[in-house]
């Protein structure tokens, strides 16, 4: 699809911002709280993850969460979801009006039923539960997809992933001096047009959009779904629980060592790896942990609270 | 009681600290986290309500969560209780040996085993929980009692008194030049001495030691219970949730002004008055608050996070 909208007010291509409201593991520490990550594309306020604290975190980092629009829960262990409750009643004191979808694994709408039961004037808030695996959410502009991971308990990972579109060359407009609105609105439409005599099909300005591609995959063990999520994306973020020295800790608990994200990134040809859900046994000794990984592939970062990047 | 320890290590009198480690009402702001106040008197850690993050700022006060022997809860609306699941998981995660009670007002049980049911691994965890009114727990050292107030829900107020004990003048001691640690510890047991011929009866050398007493008020509107739990207390912790100005609000929402606040203290007699549980609509204004308060009871401050006072 062509965007009108985009020729005429000459947009460029918008980044997507990627907030990372927390970074801990089950324990927080001072300067990481629980695992929340903030995507934002267009109308979309999509978080993924909740942990305990999360509406404070909002707050600290100045965005109002009454701007959500949907958000993905990994799995329900309390270091994931305990943010739930308190960003509920927030919402409903705020007046939220929009339904807020959540999407989760398996089990998500008996654990939003029984938190909502204990502490939420639900009555004020429209919440739309969605159990997920696969392509779940298809629009013009995105997808999102979910594929189960192995964590002893249902747990999802997740990929957004842009559509592909055909946008106007603004530069070849410029250089075949079309200015006319209604041509170009034509042009955007599919069809062909004359200007000065000379014919001009829509092909001739048109190119394709680079589709980016976000995964999620914030508690799990190695498996093979882990590997279909992240190939090529453009962005991979990553839990990263363990060193690579307590790698034995990772198998035992159902995670990720740094070694291991690294190589995963490697693997799926990734362009950019994001280490999360970092231990509270290395706090103030990242650094080691990022070395770790940027031996096997070099473009890694340590995700912090606050810390937002755009792809 | 008369203590043989503190004769013989020649200890002071303990100071009592009263730790906050959150001061807000209802939605969280920068600076201050929900409801939660830590009371640490010899080897009991009491912690008084546990709002959403509390067991981060725990670790923010670099204070154990593991040390906490009970928790006293006011009444159940989320700003109040929502960090109880994540403290709980942490603290088994900890491997905390203790049975850790819980006391709070009607429907307390029911909560208890709802928000465990969903959130916790409780078989590693042993909790006891009571439901009180009136004076509730009574140890060697101190008393705490609970009196209802009222805010539209089961809610109480919390006195912790300790409890008076007579002591030994130590002047008294090296005046008559008593130094042998068998003739003190017959006079510690309320029994008579003689030294150089001289009789000396314990009455000679006690003194009744001032009881303190520490009164908890963390959200209700104006009722006669407020009165009872303040009175002559050492220090007075009193919700403030409104300005003078929006005491209307204060009405209708089942809270406190910051006037109506510094009168119940002026009223009790109190020593000194702490206001917390603060609004987001006053983040930094608070001095305004405080200059409402002052100018009725003067020895008032406004509570901040992790700010310490010893009683």
């Amino acid at each position: 699809m062509v965007l009108i909208s985009d020729i005429i007010k000459h947009k460029t291509k918008m980044e997507i911002p990627i907030t990372f409201l927390g970074t801990s593991q089950a324990i927080p520490t001072k300067t990481r709280n629980h695992t929340a990550i903030l995507l934002q594309y267009k109308n979309e306020n999509i978080l993924i993850d909740c942990g305990e604290g999360t509406q404070r975190q909002f707050r600290i980092a100045k965005i109002n969460p009454c701007k959500l629009t949907r958000i993905l829960i990994t799995h329900w262990h309390g270091d994931h979801v305990l943010g739930l409750p308190g960003l509920f009643q927030t919402l409903a004191l705020n007046k939220y009006k929009k339904t807020l979808h959540i999407y989760g694994p398996k089990k998500t709408k008996k654990f939003i039923q029984e938190i909502t039961k204990i502490f939420l004037p639900i009555s004020r808030l429209k919440i739309k539960v969605h159990e997920v695996e696969g392509k779940f959410l298809k629009t013009p502009d995105f997808e999102i997809s979910a594929l189960p991971l192995k964590h002893g308990c249902p747990c999802n990972g997740y990929v957004f992933k842009e559509k592909q579109k055909l946008r106007i060359d603004k530069n070849k407009l410029i250089k075949l001096k079309i200015k006319d609105k209604t041509k170009i609105a034509q042009l955007a439409k599919g069809k062909t047009i004359k200007i000065n005599k000379k014919i001009i099909k829509p092909s001739q300005l048109t190119y394709k959009q680079k589709s980016r591609k976000i995964a999620f995959i914030l508690d799990t063990k190695i498996c093979s779904n882990i590997n279909k999520l992240a190939k090529d994306s453009e962005l991979l973020i990553l839990e990263a629980t363990y060193s690579k020295k307590e790698s034995a800790l990772a198998k035992k608990y159902g995670h990720l060592s740094t070694e291991q994200a690294a190589q995963i990134a490697k693997k799926a040809k990734a362009k950019q790896l994001i280490l999360t859900h970092i231990s509270q046994r290395y706090e103030y000794k990242e650094k080691s942990l990022l070395k770790e990984a940027k031996k096997i592939f070099p473009n890694t970062r340590i995700a912090e609270d606050f810390m937002k990047v755009e792809v």
